[in-house]
Parts: structure tokens; C-alpha cells; sequence
């Protein structure tokens, strides 16, 4: 292996690469990972220096504490590769802000801008070569947080780990997705951390999803915990419904997580002059809306997944199948920012950041 | 019951002990581990024979589903030394079951009494020399579950581990406890998690509990997340309200664990004739008893702290200071509790199990 030391990040490269094995046609969703990894341990209250080197395994004491009281946070971002050959990061600040916003909630260390933003840059640029060409394709990015303090005490660990590891990608969701409303269960509570990308958010919605699996829907769009009549999120994503001209979403709350795609589809929207409002949706207009007709469009919203059209909900007794439309804004809205994701269109925002 | 044989558990004998090495009169809680540990691996659907080896770090893959959605459940549990040597262990049966029923909610296999109940013993066999005798002394069992398998996707792992690690242990909690009321934050949504021995559930409450202990609280009574007006926990334990001579405690339900400490105390107070009841208990009605003087002892309940009496909590704006009492039925009832741990006193339900 070549030890390379940059001043911020030391570099150990891998002896040889797995990319040759890799069928880029065929991949599933986050299961094969580039060459190299970055790792940033935070010990004695502060981060030691970020290192690059071989992906592989790691040791890990079993009485760490993200094994017993689940500290771990994470992010999920992609970079795309353009006409040029030029690798872009999209909005990754926004990924840096919400890290550190979760991290506070779960009582975890906040990293720096240089770690973070820095270490992106250093890392994808090592792997651009896993960066295909081509819109869809892309390099699912996850850093990620664990506390990797030993002991089992219920308090917050005295030490960290970051780390950022990097998945070539093809596209989420395939087929049509029919989704229920969550009528008994929730995603997150008054209070709770719903709004923080923290992993134990995501291992409570794997029973009720797989419930609404064997009944036959690819998703659950979650209501509040509370009363069950305000609709919140699907799924992992942020949910938009498109009631005649006009897109709704749910307002960001402690329950609601501020989606980066959520909130770039809102000012593409509102750029573009298609009428948008962030207000919670009822379950009871969403039944009228499909009643009357004037429900045209649901779609969620993630990094993942995009924008993911869905085509019918199942609530209580019955089904409500959406209308097949022309013109469709999650379509037209999905396609506007790939664009600007892949380079294609002007970027008016300043969103993306060239590697 | 008798120690079953090894011939299910492969078990690997460290070289030599770390017990000449522990200070056990000035233990830590949950810092010093025994030599061995228990694992046995969730593999292609079915779970592989169970070794006890030497306790040490593993190698685990960054992409480990613990780390990005943490699935990960735990148990806690005590062994206890009588005045003849022997160990026993304490309901086991009970964390059995919770367990299985913490696995069916964050979607991981069960396990099969064999393996947890048989490797509890035996473990807990091999490791006698680590329960010392004496009240308060106990040995402090970790039995948990985590996701191993690969893959940054939001889906249930294919692949799990159960471990069993232990830990020498006084007492959990020391000096006076001083509680405030949550009016905010929360532990747990309706049709959420809360009643599962999730990894998830313990990090959500470092934060709220952060800023409680800098206003000078060591715990957080919880509170329902919809109103904040019924009591439900405290802290990471389950808790109690005396009002005159009657003990109250909020009934199980999706929102709270249904803890073993919690049902031993009120199958102990019903037994003896200390009035119990189940039934949510409303801020308002703390407020009330704590100023007409009804309000006579409050006190969580759990398995590492067994009773943790508390001297006054804070509600918004007030501070009510509980009276000072002879014949509290909180030292009483854990005062029964251990007595039946440490074979002191008959143990008429026939909770205890001999190693």
C-alpha cells in the first residue's frame, strides 16, 4: 500500500481495485462499495485527523455503545458525473448542517465543515472512476456517525466515529408503488427524533412496512401519532399530494425531516411558477380529494429514490386508485432537478459543488 | 433446573483471567467485562450453534445495518450469589419473552429459549467467580441483538448476532435524585417503539436528559407525547407514585416497557397487602398531592438501579419537595425484591433460577 499524507487527510490507497468486478448494469441498491473509506475517530473531546484508506471490516468492542443505546446519525447524498467527466456534490452543506442538527439531538459530537466537506471532496474525487456517466446513474454517498465508546451505561459515549463510505447506484424504487396510510402505527412522536437522520428512526418503521408488504403496498404513509389525521411522510421520504394545480407538503417538524430533495423540489417549484404550499394535508381531504377528483399527484421525495410516483393508498376499507395523468408535476419537477443534479440545466441556485 | 450440558455451545477457554485485576469495591457501572462472551450468529434464516469465548472486539462491516438503521435489542439482568455459594438468576423467562417481543417489533428473528436461557447458564457458570457475594453485589447480564448484515438500504438485515456479555456490578444510582417533569421532549410515540427494549429508545432520551441534568435534575419523569399530561417513566426506568398508602404505576402499553422490576414490585405489593393499582397518573394530580400532602414517595423501578427513590421533582415553574418519611413502601418493597434475589427470603413465586 502507498502511504500518502496530505495535511488534513492521511491517505493509505488500496493495492489494487475491485472496480473490474463490478457489474455497473446490475446493481442493487447500496450492497457494493468502492475501494476506499474515510474514518475520523473523535476521542478526549475532540476529532483526530481523517483517514483514508482500504474499505473493509473494522473492530469493535461488543459493549459499544451504538450496539446497546443506538447513537448513530447519518446522512445520505450522491454525486453525478457530467457530460465532461466533472464529478458534482449537490447542496452538501445542507447534508453538513442537518448532520451536525442530528448529532445535537442524539448527544453526539458535532463535526467540522473541513472533516466533512473536506473529506467528501478528498474521497470522491479518489473514486471518480466509480462515477458513471449517464442521468440515473450515480454515487450513493453515506456518512455516518457511530459511538464506538465501550460500556454498558445509559449516557452518551465519550467516543466516535465518522465515517463516510460510498455505493455506485442506479436507481431506488422500481414498479408502481401503492402505499396504505398508517391508521395504528407511527414514525416518530411529539417531542421524539423524527427530524434527526437517526438510525433508530429507521429499524421502527421495518415491522409495520413489512405488515403493509404482506398486504401488498410497497409503503406506508405515516399520520401523526397522535390523532392519525394529518399525513407526514412515506416511507423513508417526504411526501408530496397534488390536490388540482397545487403541490402540498408537510411542514418540517420535530416529527418531519427537513429532506434536501424536499426542499430543492419547493424552490424549483416555486422558481418555476407551479404553486406550492408547505401545510399538513388531512387524511380526510386526501379521501375527498380522491373522491371529487381534484387529487391528481402523490409522490415522495428522498435522495435515494428521487421522486417516487404513487399510484394508489389504501385507507381503512378502501382502496383509491390516483387518476393516470398527463403533464405530471412530480415527473416534470423530478426531471428539472436531475437536470440540474447531472449539469444538464443552469443551476440558478448555486446547488451544485464541483469535486 | 438443572445446568444443561455444554454439548450445544461450543466454548473456547480464555488463556488466563482478568479477575485478579478488578478492584470489586470500586466498580463502575457496566465498564468492567468478564472473560468470555456468548455469540451466536443469524445466518440464511436459521441461527448457528452458540460459542463462549474469549470477551473481545469483532470485526464488523461499515455498512452493518445497526449502524445506518439500528436494529439492535437488548436485556438487562442480574445473577446474585447466596450465603451458600450458589448463583441464581432472576425471571429469566421474563427477558426471554420481552426479547422476542423487542426482535417481532424491529423486525429481527426470536431466539430460541436454548440458546438464551441455556447459554445464559452456561455462561454465567463459567463465570461464577465474578458474583461476589454480599447485598448489592451482583453480576450484571447484557444478553443483546444486532443487525450484522450489509447493506445501506433501509430494510430489515438477513444477517444478526446475539451476544451475551457480563459485568461485575454494585449499585446503578447513587445520591439524591431529583426528577423534573417533561413538558417538551419525549420517549415514546403511539404505535412507536417505546415498549420495545430498543437501542433507538435509550440515545433519543441522552439529549432531553443533557439539558435536565444542567438544570440540575438527575432524571426526566416522561410524559405522554400528545399531552404531557399523563406521567409515564422515568428516566430509563419504570415509576411509581405513592399517594397516602396506595402505590400507582401507568399500565403497560405500546408506550412504556413492561419491565420485570415493575411487575415483581406489584406482585410483591399485592401478596403483602400494599395497596397497588395500574392506572395513569396525571400531572395535575401530582401537583395536588404534593401540595395537599397526599403525595407521600415517588420511585423508579428497573432492573439496574432495582429501586431509585426520588426526593422532589420540578414542574414548569415549581420545585415540590417530597416529605421525608419513616416506613417508605419504596425501601420496603426493594427491601422484599432483593431479599428473594439473594435467597434471604423465601421465594414464593418461584422467580428464581439456580445457575
Amino acid at each position: 500500500m502507498m502511504l500518502k499524507t496530505t495535511s488534513e487527510i492521511d491517505i493509505v490507497k488500496a493495492n489494487s481495485s475491485k472496480i473490474n468486478e463490478v457489474d455497473f448494469e446490475n446493481l442493487t441498491f447500496g450492497n457494493v462499495f468502492t475501494d476506499h473509506m474515510l474514518v475520523c475517530d473523535f476521542k478526549e473531546g475532540k476529532w483526530e485527523k481523517p483517514v483514508i484508506k482500504p474499505y473493509e471490516p473494522f473492530l469493535i468492542d461488543p459493549s459499544a455503545k451504538v450496539f446497546h443505546y443506538g447513537q448513530a446519525i447519518f446522512e445520505g447524498m450522491k454525486a453525478y458525473k457530467d457530460e465532461n467527466d466533472d464529478v458534482w456534490l449537490f447542496r452538501p452543506d445542507e447534508n453538513l448542517d442537518r448532520f451536525n442538527k442530528s448529532a445535537v439531538r442524539m448527544a453526539m459530537p458535532e463535526i467540522p465543515e473541513e472533516i466533512f466537506i473536506g473529506g467528501l471532496k478528498t474521497i470522491v474525487d479518489m473514486e471518480r472512476s466509480w462515477v458513471r456517466k449517464g442521468l440515473g446513474n450515480t454515487l450513493y454517498i453515506r456518512p455516518f456517525m457511530i459511538a464506538v465508546g465501550s460500556g454498558v451505561i445509559a449516557q452518551p459515549s465519550s467516543q466516535y466515529r465518522f465515517m463516510i463510505i460510498l455505493s455506485p447506484a442506479r436507481s431506488y424504487y422500481s414498479g408502481e408503488v401503492k402505499v396504505i396510510i398508517a391508521e395504528h402505527y407511527s414514525r416518530a412522536a411529539n417531542g421524539g427524533i423524527g427530524a434527526a437522520k437517526a438510525a433508530g428512526n429507521y429499524s421502527a418503521q421495518f415491522y409495520p412496512q413489512k405488515l403493509a408488504q404482506e398486504k401488498g403496498f410497497q409503503q406506508i404513509i405515516w399520520t401523526d401519532d397522535a390523532t392519525h389525521t394529518k399525513l407526514e411522510e412515506a416511507g423513508t421520504m417526504n411526501v408530496f399530494f397534488r390536490f388540482n394545480d397545487t403541490i402540498y407538503t408537510a411542514p418540517t417538524s420535530e416529527r418531519i425531516l427537513d429532506g434536501v430533495t424536499r426542499k430543492s423540489l419547493i424552490a424549483i417549484a416555486k422558481r418555476d411558477g407551479i404553486k406550492v404550499e408547505e401545510r399538513s394535508v388531512l387524511v380526510s381531504e386526501l379521501i375527498a380529494g380522491a373522491k371529487d377528483g381534484s387529487l391528481k399527484e402523490i409522490f415522495g421525495a428522498g435522495t435515494a429514490a428521487v421522486v417516487s410516483p404513487i399510484v394508489g393508498f389504501q385507507y381503512q376499507e378502501d382502496y383509491y386508485e390516483l387518476p393516470k395523468i398527463e403533464n405530471s408535476l412530480a415527473i416534470q419537477l423530478k426531471d428539472k432537478l436531475t437536470k440540474v443534479q447531472y449539469k444538464l440545466a443552469e443551476d440558478t441556485f448555486g446547488w451544485t459543488v464541483k469535486v
